[in-house]
């Protein structure tokens, strides 16, 4: 966030520069079925015949996707181009050249075996809300941008190469597609030698906004409208490696063994026990574990784990992190095993602008539509772009909270409600004065 | 146990019948150091530079073995065949020709990567009363029988042979010297397609007696040097398969999870706990767990895991299975998860004869020795003999507990106290009026 540069002057610094012209704009609406044609349409390019999509970044099936949605650009009326990155970016100019870009964008590309929601519903909303502005012959202050990012699953590559700067290590890694990141990179039409014009400074864009869906199943199981987003949380993962001694089933007494495993089955129930005893929307997992030598008559000697937390605030990361290094000793002694800890991954949350979440709120309230704030778990395009800009992010409800899944899936309604919040918020940023 | 082709008549019988001979020879006494040195020219026979040795069945080193034995056999004046299963048989006639044999037996072969102990010591140590009734010219009643038993880390295979019937399966399985058993059964100098003449009914054996190390570390910690066993264990094993839902562990909050990997957590901690919740030497273990998809950010929706239940009480295994699918239940209820179990091995109990287990503790405390009675956590040649005969198992003890292991290690003195048990055991099993 760029305080200095960004100052919002919201209510009464809105009324400051006379009556805003998203009020005379308030029954301006997308057109919901439209949005869903075109996911339908996008649906088709790297289809699975048992349901679902797999349109993995770099692939044959993410190249025509990507030409579909390069049409879809041009007749909403934007100047369309790929930066070297890979990413889609479509222009519009405003009336006033001495601001900097408006941006809404997210992605087209899937993860093996994923659904036609994830990444679609933001980026197509994003295209709709730049049609109807011109169908209505509306011409916004700023100038408008539209970036369809490059290699979201993968990473999130293509936002990643405007907000900072990849590595060579992240050029080098084989993507799903089989393709390593460069050579996927020029395969869309980047150019991988030149990745430094993609990058924008602080300053060089006026706010982001995203549309996505949950992905998670709040806003569905309270039946809320709209999520604010109020951030993205930050991810640290450890490998935890037990130690106990691997002896026979059968001879050793119950009271004699180092089992590795029970110690690894009391730290996982400790771990959902010290993270769901605070109040908060942290989430704590053990995803994968390994036990040696992994048979029914040995009792194991050594079992690896993956243990990741998530929160909006690192602190806390910590001190739950602090919690369960405590518990494993106590495990550790109890079961006559030890503990390693190895940080493998570790991602900064990602705030978002805590007055464009305002914004949103009271954009989709002015809709009639219910809001709650919350997280959001997963990654997104908006956490690197947080680094060059103030963003928001709008989350519509995911049915049933299922994603990277083919029965990931949003209701028709939700998404014309979410690209309608995205449309007003983006004429309510526009109408207020941008430093 | 076979009650009618089997009466000892014990102390009274035994005054009935005169004074036993056994006490005459109350000071005879193995040559401890002799079955050491043995112990060191076999461990030379599939040693590992990194210690300990993996003289697995059907391997070259334990067709070296084998050849090592024969001559050790033929020199305790024993007329030495090979059976058709690949058992190495050495004979002794005895003074009353219308007596059944009495055996004395183990194995040598051993485990991939395991010890010097684990077969060995009741093998060299039945050879050894062989050897020392010859030096003491001691021809006894019945006749005598050493048994060396082919690939028993396998499966128990050839004493199985000797007791029941070896299935075409069980000559097709691929043993870990790479071959079929039936092909390694023909490379020991046995016969696959004759295994029926190796089979003795109930009553062609007068007992059998088998010497072992405990494997296990009850006699160590309590520092008792016989173990008078009470019967091999039955095992039982299921495969546990627990479904839930795979979902983001980024955006599914924990009230909303249904986490197999909780689950099985919870599970494994209620085995232990229920396990060790009745007073015995039940034993309850998970060895194998694998969880799908198996990765940090993923909550897994698959888990299937390994769970084995020992006990000498069939009846007390089903009645810990009984709480244990109890308590599955009420976990699947919290956890939103469900279960199901697939027996996949049962080995029934094989308990010892019950008058042979007293004059093993008999004979023990004759010899100034510390006894325990306690159940064989392993399986053993015994547990397929006692198809046939009365048996009779001594324990003496692994330091720390520690077996199949290039660790597993057995004191000097512990192995010739053993010896000295199974010495006079024999005499005193000669000396009464076996029907």
């Amino acid at each position: 966030m760029n305080r200095r540069q960004f100052n919002l002057s919201l209510l009464c610094g809105a009324a400051a520069i006379g009556l805003p012209r998203w009020r005379s704009q308030a029954g301006l609406r997308v057109n919901g079925p439209r949005i869903v044609e075109h996911l339908t349409a996008l649906s088709q390019f790297g289809k699975n015949p048992q349901g679902g999509v797999s349109r993995v970044a770099f692939s044959e099936a993410d190249r025509q996707g990507r030409e579909y949605v390069v049409g879809l650009m041009r007749a909403a009326g934007l100047d369309v181009s790929t930066d070297a990155a890979g990413n889609i970016v479509g222009r519009r100019g405003g009336s006033d050249s001495t601001l900097k870009p408006l941006v809404m964008g997210s992605h087209i590309d899937s993860v093996p075996e994923g659904g036609n929601f994830d990444g679609d519903v933001g980026s197509l909303s994003a295209i709709e809300v730049a049609q109807t502005l011109a169908e209505h012959k509306i011409t916004i202050r700023h100038s408008l941008e539209v970036i369809i990012f490059a290699d979201e699953e993968g990473g999130t590559i293509g936002s990643h190469a405007l907000g900072g700067e990849i590595t060579d290590k992240q050029l080098n890694l084989v993507s799903n597609s089989g393709k390593t990141v460069r050579d996927g990179i020029k395969l869309i039409g980047g150019d991988p030698d030149k990745l430094v014009s993609v990058r924008r400074k602080r300053g060089d864009i006026a706010a982001y906004l995203e549309l996505h869906i949950e992905q998670g199943g709040i806003l569905d199981t309270e039946k809320i409208n709209i999520g604010v987003v109020e951030g993205i949380v930050g991810i640290t993962q450890w490998e935890v490696k037990i130690e106990g001694f691997a002896n026979h089933a059968g001879t050793t007494p119950m009271n004699q063994r180092r089992d590795a495993m029970l110690a690894a089955a009391k730290f996982i129930e400790a771990v959902n026990r010290i993270v769901t005893s605070l109040p908060g929307r942290q989430v704590g997992t053990v995803g994968k574990l390994q036990a040696w030598p992994g048979a029914y008559n040995v009792i194991p000697g050594k079992v690896v784990l993956g243990l990741e937390l998530r929160d909006l605030d690192a602190a806390k990361v910590q001190m739950l992190y602090q919690k369960i290094r405590d518990e494993a000793s106590e495990i550790a002694r109890l079961t006559g095993t030890s503990f390693d800890f190895t940080e493998t991954n570790s991602i900064v949350p990602a705030p978002t602008d805590e007055r464009i979440r305002k914004l949103i709120d009271e954009m989709a309230k002015s809709l009639g539509l219910s809001t709650k704030w919350l997280p959001s778990g997963a990654g997104h395009d908006a956490q690197e772009i947080a680094r060059v800009c103030p963003v928001g992010m709008i989350f519509v409800p995911s049915v049933g909270g299922i994603s990277h899944s083919p029965k990931e899936y949003s209701r028709s309604e939700d998404i014309a409600n979410g690209a309608n919040v995205l449309l007003h918020t983006l004429l309510k940023l526009d109408s207020v004065t941008l430093q």
